[in-house]
Formats: C-alpha cells, sequence, structure tokens
C-alpha cells in the first residue's frame, strides 16, 4: 500500500518560511510601537521554569504552562537581557532573509561585540545567547529550526520511503551502508515526502544495532522504516519521526536498552522533555510504543546470564526518580516494569539478544515483539 | 576533469573479502599443526607497546616496530589469553562466512559463555575482549573491517563523487542537507568509486561547520569534497580519505580549531595515532596539509578580540606534550605555530570566523588560504 501524502494535508501543515520572519518583525513593531508611544519597552517571554511546566494527561504531552515574564527596556535588571532578545531575534531576521542556517554557536559569534563607546560586550559567553534563543522560540511560538538556528545532527535511517531533502529526491532503501543521514533542520520547506511504503517506524537507540537491522534485511521484510538517534535522538530525528507519524500516519515503535536512561529516551520520544517543554507539541510522539528490551525478557527468553549487567547506585537512583515522573507514575504496567528491573538487579542491553545468535534480535525477538500487542508498553 | 578511476588499480589495490577468511583460516591452520607435532600451540602478536612504536621520518607515518610476544597454551598465564584469540578469530570467520558485520560489543556478546563444565566465563567484560581483536588485527595484518567489525559510524561528505556503497549508487552533490553518510567499512569491497570531478578534499573539524560550507555552495564554486569527523574523525572517515587520496589522487586540506586538539586531530588524520599505530600505514595520510585555523591568523585577519577564548591550564600542559610529539618536533613551521599560540595566550575556534559575517570564513577566508601555499603547515 503506497501511502502519498495528500498535497493538501502536507501543505496546510507547512509553517511558511514567511512566518517566522513576519513573527520577528511583530516582535520588532512592538517594541517600535511602544516606544513612539513614549511606554517603556517591553518583551514577553513565557516562563520557562519548572513550575510553569506540566504533564498534561489528555493529550499526553509534557506542556509549558501560561505564565510570562516581562523584560524591560527601563529596567537596570532587565536592560542587558532586553538588548540581546532583540540582537538574536534580529540576526535570526538575518538569516531567515538570507535564506541561510547557522548554529547556536554561530549565532553566538555573529552576535558578540563590543557595544558603541563602552569596553561592554553584548554577550560574554555562549551560555548567554542560548537560552536567549530559547526565549525567543517561546515568546514567538516558533522552533528554532523555523528561525533557521540548527542543533546537532545525529541519527539516521533506512526503508521505503522516498523524500526530497533540500530539492534532492532521497530514496531511503538505497542509502549506503550508514542509511539517510538526518539532517538538524527538517521542517516541511527543507523536507517534503515524495512517496512512502512504509507500514511503520522502528525507532532504535544505538547506531551499531540500527547497523544489525539494515544488515539482516529487516526493512525490506518488514516494510518499515528503521532509525537511530545515536543515544538521545537530536531535536531533528525527534522533530522527523513526529512528522512522519502525523503526515505519513506511520506507528511508532522504540527500541532501547533495559536500564532507566533506555526508559527515559523513550519517554522523551513519546512525551517530550522537561528542559524544553514548550517543544513537545511539535516534536512528541504520543502514541510511541515501548518494545523492548523489558526486564522480564530475560526469564521470557531465557536468556543465559552472560548478558546481565549489574545496576549500579547511579541506576538505582536514576529508576526511583523516573518511577515518580507523572508518566510513568500513573502507568501500571510501567511501575511493574521499573520494580521488575530493580528486583533482577541487573540490566540489559539491545546487544544482550545477540548472544543467543547474530540474527536472533532482528529474526526473533523484535517480530515476536511486533506481533504481540501485549509485550509493548504504553 | 572528470576521474574515472582506472578499474586496473582499484581492482588491484582491493583486499579480497577471501583474504581475510584464508588469513584466518592460516591462524587456526598453524595451531593444529603444532598440536600434531606435540608442540605447545602458540600463536604469535606483534608487541603493541610504546617502545615498539616509531615515527618513520621516510614515510611519515607513527609505525609499530617488529617486536613479537608469543601466546602459549601451554602457559598458565597464557592460557586464557590464547583460548579468547582463538575464540575471536573464529568469530571473526563466522561473520565473513556469514557475509554479516559486527560491532565491537557484539562481538564480545557473540563470545562469551561459561566454558563448560566451570563458572569461569570466556570474557568477563568487553575490556578484555577488545584488546583481543586488536591483536588480531595485528597478527594478521587486517584491519578490523577487514574481519568484518565495524566501530562507530561518525562523520559525513558532500561534493562531486559518485560511489558505490553496498550496491547503491550514490550521487554525493545530492544526498540532501546533512551529506552522505559515511559508513564504518569502507573496503573496496563494499565502496567503489564510480566517478569524481573533486580537485581536492577539505576536511573539516565539525558537523555545524560543514553544514556552513555546504550551505554556502563551497564544494560546487570549488569543485571539491568537504568533509567532517565530528571531531576527532572514526576509522570509517580516515580510511576513506586516504582511499580518496591513494585512488583518486585527491589532495587533502584540513581545516580544525586553532588549538592543541585541532593540531592533534589533525596529526592523527596525517600521520596516526599512537594507540593504534599499526593501522598508520592504510589509514594515515601524510600529504595532508592544515590550512587552518592558525595561531597567526588573529593578526593577519584582523579578527576582534570577541573570538579571544583564554587558554586554560589543560591546554597549555597538551601544547607542551604536543611540541615533543617527533611529527611536530622536526617541523620548523609547527614550532612556531605552537609558540604562537602560547604567546597569544588564546584559542580560536573555525567559528570565529563567523564573527566577521556569516559567509566570510567561505567566501574570503578559506579561498584565501588554499590559494596561498605559504599559509599551509606540513
Amino acid at each position: 500500500m503506497a501511502r502519498k501524502p495528500g498535497k493538501g494535508r502536507s501543505e496546510g501543515s507547512r509553517p511558511k518560511n514567511g512566518a517566522a520572519s513576519r513573527k520577528l518583525e511583530g516582535l520588532a513593531q512592538a517594541v517600535v510601537e511602544m516606544a513612539r508611544k513614549k511606554k517603556d519597552p517591553e518583551v514577553l517571554i513565557p516562563a520557562r521554569v519548572l513550575s510553569n511546566v506540566a504533564f498534561n494527561e489528555k493529550t499526553r504531552h509534557i506542556e509549558m504552562g501560561s505564565a510570562k515574564q516581562s523584560r524591560n527596556f527601563f529596567n537596570y535588571g532587565q536592560a542587558k537581557r532586553f538588548m540581546q532578545t532583540l540582537l538574536v531575534g534580529s540576526k535570526c531576521k538575518e538569516l531567515v532573509e538570507r535564506g541561510k542556517t547557522a548554529s547556536i554557536r554561530q549565532i553566538y559569534y555573529m552576535s558578540k561585540h563590543s557595544i558603541k563607546g563602552t569596553n561592554e560586550k553584548t554577550f560574554d559567553d555562549q551560555n548567554e545567547s542560548d537560552p536567549i534563543l530559547e526565549d525567543l522560540e517561546v515568546a514567538l511560538d516558533s522552533l528554532r529550526e523555523e528561525l533557521h538556528v540548527f542543533a546537532d545532527t545525529r541519527g539516521n535511517l533506512g526503508g521505503p520511503i522516498t523524500l526530497i531533502d533540500a530539492g534532492n529526491t532521497i530514496d531511503c532503501t538505497a542509502t549506503g551502508s550508514a542509511g539517510y543521514a538526518v539532517p538538524s533542520i527538517v521542517e516541511p520547506d527543507v523536507i517534503q515526502f515524495k512517496k512512502c511504503e512504509a507500514r511503520f517506524i522502528l525507532h532504535v537507540e544505538k547506531a551499531t544495532i540500527w547497523r544489525r537491522f539494515h544488515e539482516d534485511g529487516f526493512w525490506k521484510e518488514h516494510q518499515c522504516i528503521v532509525s537511530h538517534g545515536q543515544g538521545q535522538p537530536a531535536r531533528g530525528m525527534r522533530r522527523l519521526l513526529r512528522r512522519m507519524h502525523d503526515e505519513l500516519k506511520l506507528p511508532v515503535f522504540v527500541l532501547m536498552d533495559c536500564d532507566p536512561w533506555g526508559y527515559y529516551i523513550y519517554s522523551v520520544i513519546k512525551h517530550g522533555s522537561i528542559n524544553l517543554a514548550y517543544e513537545s507539541r511539535r516534536m512528541a510522539v504520543p502514541d510511541a510504543k515501548f518494545i523492548g528490551v523489558s526486564a522480564f525478557d530475560y526469564e521470557r527468553c531465557e536468556m543465559s546470564d552472560d548478558v546481565k549487567i549489574e545496576l549500579d547506585q547511579n541506576d538505582i537512583k536514576r529508576c526511583k526518580q523516573i518511577t515518580e515522573y507523572p508518566w510513568f507514575a500513573d502507568r501500571r504496567a510501567w511501575q511493574k516494569e521499573i520494580q521488575k528491573l530493580l528486583q533482577n538487579g541487573f540490566k540489559m542491553e539491545v546487544e544482550a539478544m545477540i548472544s543467543k545468535d547474530l540474527e536472533y534480535l532482528t529474526k526473533e525477538y523484535v517480530p515476536a515483539k511486533l506481533k504481540d500487542k501485549k509485550q509493548w508498553l504504553d
């Protein structure tokens, strides 16, 4: 069943490049307007503090609340940050207008200079400019990618999908032995889906495991996309998973190590992260399912004790932390899973499955997991 | 000038897949032979110790000497390592025969088991199996990639080269906004060069800088390949640079941060690494040139003081270490460069060039460097 995404939908959901530009202009215009009216110019920034973050039970997103902080020009404590906000905003505007993109480090170098007639620098280091960029994202309700700022590139995929990336048509069944490299900016003005014959997405933790699936012909046999994020997936990979899920209606299955870090990576893909709660709405995939490795698999799959890796104090502490996150706390199956991990006293890697046979993971373990909904953790 | 690599040459330099298999068999056969003759079975392993590593002034490779260590079966202190060597060898043989590859972690899981009738494990952790694999590489004079073992995948490239990777024809002018993902295994049985119109290779340190060059159309304008290794390049990238240099006769230029770590990464690309000296012969590119960023560029390019990052104690210590490495010690220009860095008291990133203008790096700095041989460090 080839699925050609309807033209209407993909155009409809495409944030126009002009939108970011208009939002940036709007921010500046409002400041000019206030100055003209002899009011103290201010910028309103949604509060990026833990107390303004909550788990939305209905959407199952980690979301920001509605609290806002104002940043004023005629306020000794806020004037510098006010100036920095407008400065970074103007650099983003420049990027959008020149049709260029820059990394957060490059934004820092572009924005840093001495203020005329003083020895004062606009920024002392990147720790100052990064949060300003995040402020802008929430204030304008735009992802940084829409402001033409890119993050780390990390993650690859393979499978029966053809996409257009920066004008290049890319058939992801034929991108070589490391797969298609997912860029940082995957917004619809850069990446369009041309054709998709995949039925679902399997997202794995590591490149080495991805290679196992790729080499064993998994995506061909199961008509699916296999992706990896080299650990915690970068923003580009998360956003692309979300877009493929939404626009191509592909279910997402997640395969991670059986340890608290694997569980947490899954939860970031599914619900979003606490740090960057404002982006969940655009990046999280609340329907994603965890298919393994589960702490119950040790007995179920009759593993040998060669695969046990003892939990250390750090693992145990992290288990206790994540048990209390609302998105794990309200799920009985997850509470059982974490309890079982602690009770086992050992963690397991996805690679553990290879101790049975090189192909056990791709020919038996995952196919069986995919077939049996009772094995999924939600 | 399109360069089609001559068929004769590329076939001639192609290590046959069968070669690794034969070498592994030879190792086992020799052991069987010794046992038949009632001799103590032994394996000879070139000594991977610092005292057996030297810098070859003529080839400009970091090379291993000829010292060997024997590993005997009837020796209480060596029997376990003898067994491990043959065990990992047999797993590599299995991989080669099944036409499969595995990561070093996967090799560990494949090889680990309890020895029959005992509680003794063949391996306790991966720290035991990794050096055994390195032993096998040197003993058989094969890169691990030829033994079908893969390492990290890291690094991308773009430019006018068409290659065949695992049967897929890949035009590296059209691989999307993150470029062609260089796999871990790039041996000629996996990757063949089909067509190359590039005149040289520019290798940069980071993905974010690569994107700058890619976006600014550098490889198109200068008819070259631009690659990055996400920091210290992984084996796959180094080996591919070497193959492109050898087989396609492409000069290699290296652009790194101006700090001791940037200098060192350059030296690994050029001469090889101390740890894995035995692979230099297959991976190092002794003709590679360092084109920047140089400590002299601060004044030469009239940079503002915004780009200065103060050297810390660690940087200063590292500078002193690398000054004494023979491949830096015997080069006057490098001694001057390192002295200048220490005298400046600050380092600079490649991104520093962006403080002038977003395109200064790709439109002025690097083109000027490439034109002026006097600016190259060798």
